[in-house]
């Protein structure tokens, strides 16, 4: 059928409010970083409910017309983008908190919820959603979902997937799954909610969502340390697993350059250690009662000092020392500048091999022409590190090449192209580094069979 | 092709000690329990690789031959029962343990692997599997992830799925999709995994596996604490969250009757408290500093009972005290016994609604002619709780009734008709009371899409 006509259909069940199109798409975007560019599509459709996304799809799967979903807009692999001809989904209207149950630690709310949001609204009653990512006052809990976004508290809670105890979706024929159970344990036939997380918009729209909470944890402390070798790194988590235990919360490391970068004179956090070290880790501690949790803290990071394990150490004992050294890890935005022509990268390696790897990258790179600056950083307790690389141009051969030098190491020691971020469209010429022909093919299988006009999030992933 | 063709095409893949039929199934059984009873099977197979059971999967795709998987037949619903058409392939020669990686926390090994024997094997590297059930001296690891077995310490460590880092699967047309990565994190394309974990081998036979490990905690308490309500059971997990925080590995519940039968003169255990208590907390404390441990442990324990949250507790401290204390809560096959006709039942519920619910089942149950004995118990902390149920008789009506009572009132509080055992044969009849038409309806989709001649472990769960 004729586009305009399909909008003349989503009139018939939506508001007006509810349809942009035209003019009206130019003051919307499809990512939070790029607000200068106007959204380019057929229209954008902001639904209020379940059932309005149900009734859209439908129209959108007899008239085989493609769809995008919009989120939070903070996808990093290009999920968003979208063109002329396709309709957009925008979860936006629906963020409504429909309840939160105290007693047994859940909330339930819909996909559009600014993750921030829940995160405020259950600490006000002395529970913990242990989602922390950089965007989470942008992200909404359903692109969260659908990409099982990670973050810096994966190594104790797990990604998003291990919070998710039920949801809502829409699936590309129409048809509303509900599954909202408050169960920690259901092995009453397949898990359906594990094919929409982590399936990036391809299979369904998560529209509805039950999370797991946790109790507030009372204390929370910070150490910083340093050592010359990797080695340590991995001694000190040990250390820390055995002393600690699952008190443990994070576990962070910075090369010697990223750490420079983050405590540069442009930033503003002091200077806590020498900047001479070649690894700086990033510890936190979150338990429930004050004197001892700080004692048994202090004492272990001493006691590492002691015997060598580590060369020195600072403690952030009060919220200010515990942001400033905390910033210093976090606010990774520095490490990337457009003049230099950023490459990002989200690589999972088996932890033990993370020095090595790390540094052979390193290595080729530095030989690399044209490459300027190399900061890698990241969750190294879950084997998880982030790389920001500048560049002196924005030339596709070098670009090609940096992807090549990265994804060829992660490849030769069985890693993953993509710990957190996903696929989308901007790695999946690169997927087979990271998954076989037939393991892409049974995806493959899935989303036909799923999705078989292919109308959901097209392109994406497969 | 007639029956006995097949066989001989197995025996041009296979070793003749592979191959098991007519006589030689005499001494072979399909439960660990029913070892009286032989196995009906076309043939039983024993292969000894991956290979050996792709290609044997390929030759019963092409001749439309059911197969029924055999793991350590510790199945509680059915799953392992054949008849003389179906060929039987059990996992039980391929039990290696191929890599114990001692800084990357895993272990990788085929699924035939009996679950205790790696717990022993990590154990001396100092590393922890959490798995924990009263069958882990038969399971094997393939069946577990197969079923998505849970057990005592899933609050803490979650299911048999959080543990999973990497399977090798064999797809019902024959092709090995083999993804046996050490990765805590990877967000590249959709997680395979996740629909072979818990679908009962309806999907896929898994072949080998790549788990998870945790420091082996330093330290172990146990406390049984009594209480006459419902509340202070969840007053008390509330305390216990907030001081020792995720140190608690266990937090399980016994109901009076079951307590006074398992404390019974004919048992072990001695009586510890009183047994006119309403509701037996068993809690587990895990950690890795001695003294601090027990200290806060302790003094968490006798607050409690000063502020008048419980009325009582002992805490162990030595092995032996907790031996014999989990002994009252695990040792449960002294509520079954076959003259007394036993219904057994794995039900999920909200946490904060156990009490409530629990009361109204064995109400409408002891009102129920015939019911003799009424055994709740569980895993409150996650919402798990089981139920062993005497009758003195057979009869069929009696039994359905007895089902209608349990599934109807967690059908009422959007619980679940089985939190860790699956739906197998046995439990297929009540999925409609967990899961909606829509959702079986995708269930079948899927096995429909990767298993399309219906040849995997055939009438399981749908």
């Amino acid at each position: 059928m004729p586009k305009n006509n399909i909008i003349n259909l989503f009139a018939e069940i939506l508001d007006p409010s509810s349809i942009l199109s035209g003019d009206e798409l130019k003051s919307r975007f499809y990512h939070i970083w790029k607000t200068d560019i106007s959204l380019e599509s057929l229209c954008l459709l902001l639904p209020k409910s379940s059932e309005e996304i149900s009734s859209i799809v439908k129209i959108c799967n007899e008239n085989n017309q493609e769809i995008i979903i919009h989120g939070g807009l903070t996808n990093l692999v290009g999920s968003t983008i979208s063109n002329k001809s396709q309709v957009v989904i925008s979860l936006e209207r629906m963020n409504k908190i429909i309840e939160i149950d105290e007693q047994g630690k859940t909330i339930t709310c819909e996909s559009g919820a600014i993750i921030e949001n829940i995160i405020d609204a259950v600490k006000d009653k002395d529970l913990l959603l242990p989602l922390n990512f950089g965007a989470r006052g942008s992200a909404q809990i359903g692109g969260a979902i659908s990409t099982n976004a990670g973050g810096l508290r994966v190594f104790k809670y797990g990604m998003t997937r291990n919070l998710v105890m039920g949801i809502e979706v829409v699936l590309p024929d129409g048809t509303i799954i509900s599954s909202l159970k408050k169960l920690m344990k259901d092995n009453s036939g397949y898990d359906l909610k594990q094919l929409f997380i982590g399936s990036e918009g391809t299979l369904g729209i998560v529209t509805k969502v039950v999370l797991r909470l946790y109790r507030l944890p009372k204390t929370r402390y910070t150490s910083l340390a340093v050592t010359n070798n990797y080695q340590s790194v991995l001694d000190l988590l040990k250390i820390m697993e055995d002393k600690i235990s699952s008190s443990l919360t994070g576990f962070e490391l910075l090369w010697n350059d990223t750490y420079k970068k983050m405590v540069d004179d442009k930033t503003l956090y002091n200077k806590y250690l020498p900047d001479n070290f070649k690894y700086y880790v990033f510890i936190e501690y979150m338990g429930g009662d004050f004197e001892n949790d700080y004692n048994l803290f202090e004492s272990v990071v001493l006691d590492s000092i002691n015997k060598g394990v580590i060369d020195d150490a600072v403690i952030g004992k009060d919220d200010k020392e515990q942001v400033n050294i905390w910033g210093i890890r976090e606010d990774v935005a520095v490490l990337a500048d457009e003049r230099d022509f950023d490459q990002q990268f989200d690589i999972s390696i088996p932890v033990a091999l993370i020095g090595k790897v790390i540094d052979k990258i390193s290595k080729e790179l530095k030989d690399c022409e044209g490459v300027k600056t190399i900061y890698p950083f990241g969750h190294v307790a879950d084997g998880n590190i982030h790389f920001i690389i500048g560049k002196d141009s924005d030339d596709d051969v070098l670009k090609s090449k940096i992807n090549d030098i990265i994804y060829n190491n992660t490849k030769l020691v069985d890693g993953s192209i993509s710990a957190e971020h996903g696929i989308g469209l901007d790695k999946k010429k690169y997927l087979i580094k990271s998954r076989s022909e037939d393991e892409i093919d049974l995806m493959r299988l899935i989303k036909k069979s799923i999705d078989p006009k292919n109308i959901l999030n097209p392109g994406r992933v497969i």
